[in-house]
């Protein structure tokens, strides 16, 4: 017998009869003798109903107003899925955030969870209940509702195992874990049966959009072992083929034997590149470049500054492709004739593609196994980036695929 | 300046539109100077929404759970009214029933409100801020949501109104006040600019539906004066008119002076007559008849029972109509042969009509006047109930408009 907290996604709750299945999946991991904790999201296309509502009255809507309605998606949840225990002969019970309670800071809309109080979880586990709290929410210190922001029912899901100690969080959803790339681009992408928590931060931030971030960052800080899989198989499928289905995110040390060099080929369509050409290259103009992008809050992802000929110096960075055009704009207004640029040139067909691997740390040549294979393709690489355990190549658009399917090839991830 | 409480029903609620139009009609008020608390009802068809979602997954549902569901509609509601408020520039803020808190016992989906705590509410106030509570919820003593009933909001109003001292509880409504009857049969029917909490119980209980009884109840045992009044004007419609249109529910001594001697005609087609006929009379026979009627949760409203004849009586008692078989059903199973009637009859043909007015208890005559009227229309009268305040006649329903016209009438309502 073991403490286990189910997450289920919008899809999964998105009808009553999908809630129905989600109660027979609970109840069949209950009547295997385990005490479970279910955290359901809003029925899908609720929080964006809701959303509507408010930004119908108020364009941009007050923070703790917003996190009052918007937290309803979520109890509706909790009570119906409560319900469908009940209808099934389980005892349950559901908890909005503020009843366990589950207590944030005061950021409204992107609240962070500071404590998990257990006592009344604990009494429902021991008296046979099965405890369904509602996700996403909580209450600050002066008892307003407060949101974790959106995907935030995957960091409660994790923090609330955290806090009861439980001994795994299966994050069910619609689909069947985190592969070694886009099956959409490569049809050869395998399931990965483990990832570590490092790999899956990189994979998630680089596009695999499994899991929110800030639950991955959670359930690696607190070493709480988390597992993505789907809730679109028949609930009734055997529990032992479940429980180790879909892929589990877990530690370094775990998994090191079984782990390949490189866990996946991550990508992005999402990227701009923006050059100012022929700067002086005085100490300070990165910050006198990039420090009124910062104002705008545009995010600056790869950056490169070429070496200086004749006093003069390129410098090239990357922005979402969605902030290209206010970059541009924030360049040519405000810094262009400040620091004495020729000219800014820009970008918008270019695609950032990254291997990922824990195993690269102790493995040389990975970078130039890289580079060769791009080049035997005849991809042009125009700016290269790296961390401990990933090599990001930006490269032009049209090239992507080809170097996602000759990438993963070249790793040999579809058998590893 | 003064504490005044608005209540909004789900139809001046049912769209961001009408929400706009509420916060106006608040904000109206608020700079004139007073303070200001709102108790809006869940947006229209929400509430019923939530209760089909939660039939789906359990034909009976938990109460517990289906409060936990059902309380979010006025969630939703106050944080809108508040955003609509702040829109426009004041001060708002909102409150779930938990938040203030409004405490209840723990009967759920029927709870009845213990206290209201003032503290918070009235800081607010006092920093110029108004105020917004969810209706019809409220925590009981184990921090479970419970919802007090259909209608609950109106009683939330007016308890909220108690707690705070208010001067004056405004509910706004989709009809501009208390009539002398149903306009729909007596075109000449005339609004009461006052009626007394105790006419308004027997006017609300025999078919005039504007407010939730146990409002009425409430608002007369702690003499909070009450005002039904149309949320369907202009929003900006001059105060000094609006905060003396519709009817004003109040104590007998303020309004008797002004008062008629009946102030309206109630009427009821929600009714059926059973009639146990040639029972023997001895002593415990209504119990045995209705007793096992009682048994069967079926609400018993008049009852006579006719002078013995050779040891034998008839015993006739009405019901509400949909109830009218099962207790049939009830009568032939359980009772007939046990206490050995001859047969028993039923009709669902009748009406029941009551005049109603505090000043028949200081008039003699108003029983003789109601009767010949009756009479003079050749209206057959079979059953008569009598209340202090009261007169209430079943008839074969086929008369009741005729009834209610010729009383309203002769009563003198339509110049009053």
């Amino acid at each position: 017998m073991a403490l286990i907290v189910h997450k289920y996604g919008g899809t999964s709750m998105g009808s009553t009869e999908r809630i129905k299945n989600v109660a027979r999946r609970v109840a069949k991991w209950h009547d295997a003798g385990h005490q479970i904790i279910v955290v359901p999201s809003a029925m899908s296309g609720e929080t964006n109903r809701l959303i509507g509502l408010a930004k119908e009255v108020m364009g941009q809507p007050d923070p703790r107003e917003l996190d009052m309605i918007a937290a309803t998606g979520e109890q509706v949840s909790v009570g119906l899925l409560s319900m469908a225990l009940l209808a099934i002969g389980k005892k349950a019970i559901s908890y909005a955030g503020w009843q366990v309670p589950i207590k944030t800071d005061s950021a409204f809309n992107k609240a962070r969870i500071q404590s998990i109080d257990d006592v009344k979880v604990r009494r429902d586990l021991d008296a046979g209940k099965i405890v369904i709290i509602a996700g996403f929410q909580g209450v600050d210190v002066d008892g307003n509702i407060a949101t974790l922001g959106r995907g935030g029912s995957d960091t409660s899901a994790v923090a609330i195992a955290v806090a009861m100690q439980a001994l795994e969080c299966l994050i069910f959803t619609d689909v069947d874990g985190v592969y070694t790339t886009d099956p959409r681009v490569v049809p050869e992408a395998r399931r990965l049966k483990t990832v570590t928590f490092e790999e899956m931060l990189e994979l998630a931030s680089l596009g695999s959009k499994v899991l929110q971030i800030r639950s991955v960052e959670f359930a690696g800080n607190y070493r709480m072992p988390t597992r993505v899989l789907s809730s679109l198989t028949d609930p009734m499928i055997p529990l032992e083929i479940e429980a180790n289905s879909g892929t589990l995110i877990s530690f370094e040390e775990d998994t090191h034997m079984e782990q390949a060099v490189i866990s996946g080929i991550a990508f992005s369509r999402d990227e701009a590149k923006i050059t100012v050409l022929a700067v002086p290259d005085k100490p300070g103009i990165a910050y006198q470049i990039l420090g009124p992008i910062a104002d705008a809050n545009i995010e600056v992802d790869m950056i490169i500054q070429n070496q200086s000929v004749e006093g003069k110096t390129d410098f090239t960075f990357t922005v979402l492709r969605n902030d290209h055009a206010k970059a541009m704009d924030v360049l040519n207004k405000s810094v262009k004739a400040h620091i004495g640029a020729a000219s800014i040139v820009g970008d918008t067909k270019v695609s950032k593609v990254s291997v990922v691997g824990v195993g690269m740390r102790s493995h040389v040549g990975i970078a130039s196994q890289m580079f060769r294979t791009l080049s035997e393709e005849g991809i042009n690489i125009q700016m290269i980036s790296t961390s401990e355990i990933k090599i990001s190549v930006l490269i032009d658009e049209k090239y992507m695929e080809l170097a996602v399917r000759a990438l993963h090839k070249t790793f040999n991830l579809e058998n590893a």
